[in-house]
């Protein structure tokens, strides 16, 4: 009997040491760690190298792929490049042209080597920043900052954007979220990623596809989508109408529901109490508290179908009031997620085969051609 | 019990009224109608229209369909962005950046109505052959030559390459190849667009996708390998030896073998009495006979593995005696396959569901975090 699987639900394409989540019991693990350990204790340096080599690095092992990645941040070979594009683009279009675009400029570009191949993923992971930042800046009118190889990835972003440095609360911010989105098993962007690259094609290719399979609002959008519902909402006092009236309308409540989780996100968890932090030092807490009452509603609604709250519900909102544009939020979770592309990547390599489903035919066969005249 | 299926081989990931192809008894249907009888009888723009739309046009349908690509040929939204291209980049790279770019100019482009994404579509399948010939030029250190609104895809595609318009015979066997890397089905590259629309994300991304994945040597470069393959063997008398030293050697004779056809591969059959008949006329026979030797060699040592011949064996030498450059050749097949694309993505579309299979976790869990100064 044929089965049919749209979503491949269910469906592993490959065995894997890179992540497990554990959608029953609300735990997410980077090989291994528990994503609140590492949000506490680790750092997103550290982290991306964990995903990618499969364990912590010692201290020089840190120290030189912090190196290589400070090194690299620069985009002159493409900074032409960025100057003509449209500053009414997208940024995610943008920053999947000017990703493809590096790898026309990466003199190791035709070397498929695993050594290879892990440089050219962490020079898209140093320049991606710098690119996003850049284009934010242009599209402004202003001239784009020079990336600063004393800083942090985390830090040094907020500082491109922005032109000031950031404080170091600010930036342990970003660095957290940056952790929690650096990796999150065979998803849409990963697979795509994995698709791609399992042609034997490059590493460029691979993020370019996982850059353009992030747009779609299914998978990458989701908090800028919660930020803008919030936005909506207007008040907290509006909070309990708006569910009601979404869900009579069977609307989606976005940041809500997750393929794999049945319970709490645990990337949530992590979120919920630095958008809060963040909202309070901003003064911002009306739309905080008007995400809390909505939550608080949806839970109450939702709970039997087993939708709850996941990372996207409030990191549109810590983003925002770290004064990042929200067409800029999929940006930023492709400057994480690069690094769970990379390890995701290299590990199917490692025992590579061309991924190539099939199609079920339900058409006609053996039809005649008829000529043009004769046709209606 | 956890089955794991890194390649996806056997999986159905949709129903399809696109394409059939019968593995055992050598036949590839477009929408039905079987690919000798649409090489013989259709052309490029017809078949594009009929894998999009499903069924063969009426002369008014095929009228305007012609007239919208002809009038999307120009390049200009990106002719700046093209003059900046490292001449030394892979054609496939150059593609992929400059279709990404195309996307930041469509002022469709964040328009998913199937109406928009069918225009998107057309509007890369019209502007690709413009880019690969655009760039093949300046790399050259040439102009690149204005599209002709009065010449067939094929036609006017030979015309931007060499500023000459081509015999009628000349665009009507590129007419043919193109019609038969139109589609095949959930191939990889295909697959891919569907992945990246899966997430509703747009058109451009999607066939961005899926020239990065074509790009790989186990999918879009196997004609490349196999000319490559004709000329170092060298002489047709080395044929034999080649062949046996080879498989000797456990080395792969290019252009053999698939993972659905288990007998000959229809588009094979077209393809070479095409490559006999040009390389008589041109005088480049002895490269075909070489091609002709390695195959029966290769033939009779392969049958019993159920390897033959594929489209791949003998289209290199085609493009090559319509003074294409071996490295151009991935992006003829994505001139064509993009008609192919958009079918499958827009048919995925018509009842969508996010692709997101899964990996099967082998590795450890709760490790401790372990303070990088007692790392070792």
């Amino acid at each position: 009997m044929v089965v049919v699987n749209k979503g491949l639900d269910n469906i592993y394409v490959k065995e894997s040491k890179i992540c497990f989540i554990d959608g029953e019991n609300s735990k997410l693990y980077y090989r291994g760690f528990s994503i609140e350990e590492l949000a506490e204790k680790s750092n997103f340096e550290e982290v991306a190298y964990l995903l990618i080599h499969g364990q912590l690095p010692t201290r020089e092992q840190l120290s030189s792929f912090n190196s290589f990645l400070a090194e690299n941040r620069g985009i002159e070979e493409i900074m032409n490049l960025m100057r003509l594009i449209p500053k009414t683009s997208h940024p995610v279009d943008m920053l999947r042209t000017a990703v493809s675009a590096l790898g026309m400029h990466d003199s190791e570009a035709s070397d498929n080597s695993r050594d290879a191949t892990v440089r050219k993923a962490l020079r898209v992971l140093a320049k991606a920043p710098t690119i996003v930042a850049a284009f934010d800046r242009l599209r402004k009118g202003k001239e784009p900052v020079k990336p600063d190889a004393r800083l942090s990835h985390a830090a040094n972003f907020l500082y491109m954007l922005s032109g000031k440095k950031p404080t170091e609360r600010e930036a342990k911010i970003l660095d957290i979220m940056l952790i929690l989105h650096a990796e999150h098993e065979m998803n849409a962007s990963s697979f795509s990623c994995s698709v791609t690259v399992s042609t034997l094609s490059d590493m460029y290719s691979a993020i370019t596809s996982g850059i353009g399979t992030l747009k779609g609002p299914l998978h990458g959008g989701a908090n800028e989508a919660a930020l803008k519902m919030f936005m909506r909402v207007g008040d907290p006092s509006k909070a309990e109408e708006f569910v009601d009236e979404a869900l009579r309308r069977k609307e989606k409540i976005m940041g809500f529901g997750h393929r794999i989780y049945k319970s709490l996100d645990p990337r949530y968890r992590v979120t919920k109490p630095i958008a809060a932090e963040l909202a309070k030092q901003r003064g911002k807490m009306s739309l905080y508290e008007t995400a809390v009452r909505v939550e608080d509603a949806a839970i109450k609604a939702l709970a039997a179908s087993k939708l709850f709250p996941n990372v996207d519900y409030y990191s549109g909102i810590v983003f925002s009031n770290l004064s990042i544009d929200p067409d800029l939020f999929t940006n930023i979770f492709t400057i994480a997620r690069i690094s769970g592309w990379a390890a995701h990547t290299l590990e199917y390599l490692e025992d590579n085969r061309l991924i190539r489903p099939k199609a079920y035919y339900t058409g006609t066969l053996d039809l005649k051609y008829v000529p043009i005249e004769r046709r209606s």
